[in-house]
């Protein structure tokens, strides 16, 4: 990768100090730096201590060409940023026209009065230029110190993903004698994990090009899987992504800057199609992901959180009698689940779970990380048992991104059962419910 | 702060400069630390570059009187850690018999043979000390160098954890002159900002010790507040800590490692009250936070996701001339899906939600972000109008904060109108509304 720019980050804040929080904002940095094709060389975390926080400036704007700075711009006593910038360039602190017009602006809209806490954030370093910042009260800051560019950002990632997007990356190519522009392809895969999905690579394509990188983020309950290459190379670069969408085929849950949820309230609208949920062990986790994204209700009307066993009969229609002879974490409970969320709600698909969460509730028969899952229409409702051993929270995640995974598969028509499927199901005794048909 | 020895972390990984993975290894570093009264001065984080490596090592050797360093023990050829420190010591590589031992070890347990990769880890610095590494096969390494003590950590989270817990921390405690055990209170408020917060503390208490740090972390829906002192001002922490609930009041939803939702549901617990749910524009969200945590089914057993308008009158009987005269987002409809999902679920308290999310849906009347809640029970039912102009995603969680917030109260008995709901409270029609009255 070529790179003439030397970019560093210096972050700010007790918190990242302390383990109270993961940094997440330079994991954005050096995302948005990658569409460029620059990385950052290095980066200092200290917490809110002025005298350090001078020291790291120093010597970091010393060596670097742009030095990000990420965090102390905020209200409070231990927001140090400013005052360090202030240390550092000998130029006092003072009130920025601007950046006090911006937080009259943020207070106004909000109906509230600035306070001296706010009218701190307006104290910068003399003659400095601001940032703007369309999220949040505090503004950036930009200096020019030792031959280099020094660019102050807020802590909050929302305002500094929207700071980087408006403002810091198109300074930031501005001054590179030679960006060097990446293309980037982002899959989101639902059901395979990294390993397995890089061996497959290996087998499938072992004359894989070098040119074109592949990198592994796992997240939860999706893998991102991406493809880069730089744009000098884009007839290779296309060819491997199809090779890849070929080879991860139904595995794709959705693609670029979508999320799972997003990609399947997407094609439900494309199909003109409604989905309802009735959730026990995700306690209405799938409903929120679904209605995570604008525009569902046109795709989702109706959820059902069925926690408790008389909930699932009154709400659902679930048979009593089942429910005591099979227990709700069984297969004719969550189908009848999913018939009476059917029923009830007029949709034409239902998704149906119910499971143990744990850490209690487990047993040798059903330990903790059992969940069956019903899913399909009226007349094609399909059931399986997965097994998800982890937390609570992995577990609910993961429960919930099976869901959505098996409407979209269902919708889509995917007749071939997926290999977490087959991994992880316990076999059914319903013979109906043993192989996924094509609608 | 009291803190003697001066330790420091360098991590390396190409994936942690990437953004491809987020660090959590420094947040357990921390955490670990924290239980000795130690915290880290600064972490620098490097990719997999020798050079850089080997001028990292060298300045922060120079710098700190402990250094952990993290990552690079692995067996491919992108590990660097024993070779950066074979330059930085001139201390030649060579098969260490320890770590020889531990690999053949490793291997014969899992029933494969040493290959050439795995040779490579028994490669350090000759005259290193090792560290025993009980959940892999690279060994830790131990070096003596400009008064610094080197403790090198492999990178896999469950293994570093190990390392941490049966070396590192002893060897550490062993070394201090003087560990110094930390007092910490954390506080977890609704509905109070960051910079409101500090400006009531300063003009409440503007004596506030300095040997009692307050921190600050905005956390959606709640603030996080840390109180922390040094064990030796235990009587002064104390009595901080008393003025800090004092002056929180009310606005305090949880403390130390509780969450908000997790607090909620141990008081419904103790006081042996059910809740049920009524959402709208959360989707079910709210349910969701509630059954995130384990035990929440002695306290939730439905929760009524009612996306669509004929879902309100079918499932909660909202009558259908209120939602045609009124709308969905108007304070008749949210008090009758309460009331609805009181009744049709037996809970003692409800909690309901109907709002614009956006960001399509406004109007001039009720513009994006509005939101009408209303919570209670069946004899005494409260309401009020809302307006939160974020982001769909931060909408959806500071309505649903208010929600738990709003159950906390009343439960509470608490009689004092919170100033969120003055604040961004509109006027509500119903007189019995428009106060909060004592149960």
């Amino acid at each position: 990768m070529n790179n003439h720019l030397n970019i560093q980050l210096l972050l700010t804040g007790d918190e990242l100090m302390s383990g109270d929080i993961l940094d997440s904002n330079s994991a954005m940095v050096a995302q948005q730096l990658e569409t460029l094709g620059l990385y950052l060389r290095k980066k200092i975390t200290v917490g809110d201590d002025l005298s350090l926080l001078v020291a790291q400036l120093d010597q970091l704007s010393r060596e670097s060409d742009i030095l990000i700075v990420n965090g102390g711009l905020g209200p409070t006593q231990d927001d140090l940023t400013a005052t360090a910038l202030a240390q550092l360039t000998g130029l006092p602190l003072s009130e920025h026209p601007d950046a006090l017009a911006h937080l009259q602006r943020w207070c106004q809209r909000r109906g509230h009065s600035l306070n001296r806490a706010n009218l701190k954030q307006a104290l910068l370093p003399q003659g400095c230029d601001i940032i703007d910042n369309e999220r949040g009260s505090a503004v950036g800051i930009r200096l020019h110190h030792q031959q280099c560019d020094i660019l102050c950002t807020p802590g909050v990632p929302s305002e500094l993903h929207a700071m980087l997007e408006a403002s810091i990356l198109p300074f930031i190519e501005g001054q590179s004698p030679a960006i060097n522009p990446q293309l980037l392809q982002r899959f989101h895969v639902f059901g395979l994990g990294e390993s397995n999905t890089q061996q497959w690579l290996n087998d499938t394509y072992p004359e894989w090009p070098a040119a074109v990188n592949v990198g592994f983020r796992a997240g939860a309950p999706t893998l991102e899987v991406k493809l880069r290459s730089s744009e000098q190379n884009e007839a290779l670069h296309r060819q491997c992504v199809e090779q890849f969408r070929a080879l991860a085929g139904d595995y794709i849950a959705a693609e670029g800057n979508q999320t799972q949820a997003m990609a399947l309230v997407q094609q439900l609208q494309q199909h003109g199609r409604k989905v309802t949920t009735a959730e026990s062990c995700t306690g209405g986790l799938i409903a929120s992901m679904l209605t995570s994204v604008s525009g569902a209700s046109s795709v989702f009307e109706a959820g059902y959180v069925t926690y408790a066993n008389h909930i699932k009969q009154q709400l659902l229609g679930v048979d009593p009698q089942l429910l005591e002879t099979q227990g709700a974490v069984s297969e004719p409970v969550v189908r009848q689940m999913a018939l009476g969320a059917l029923a009830a709600s007029g949709a034409d698909y239902a998704v149906a779970v119910s499971g143990i969460a744990g850490p209690e509730g487990g047993s040798p028969e059903k330990p903790v990380g059992t969940v069956w899952i019903a899913w399909g229409s009226h007349d094609q409702l399909h059931s399986c048992c997965l097994y998800y051993p982890y937390s609570r929270h992995l577990f609910q995640t993961l429960v919930a991104g099976a869901a959505l995974d098996l409407i979209r598969r269902f919708d889509r028509g995917i007749s071939a059962t997926p290999r977490y499927l087959q991994e992880r199901c316990l076999p059914t005794s319903n013979s109906d419910s043993t192989q996924l048909h094509r609608r």
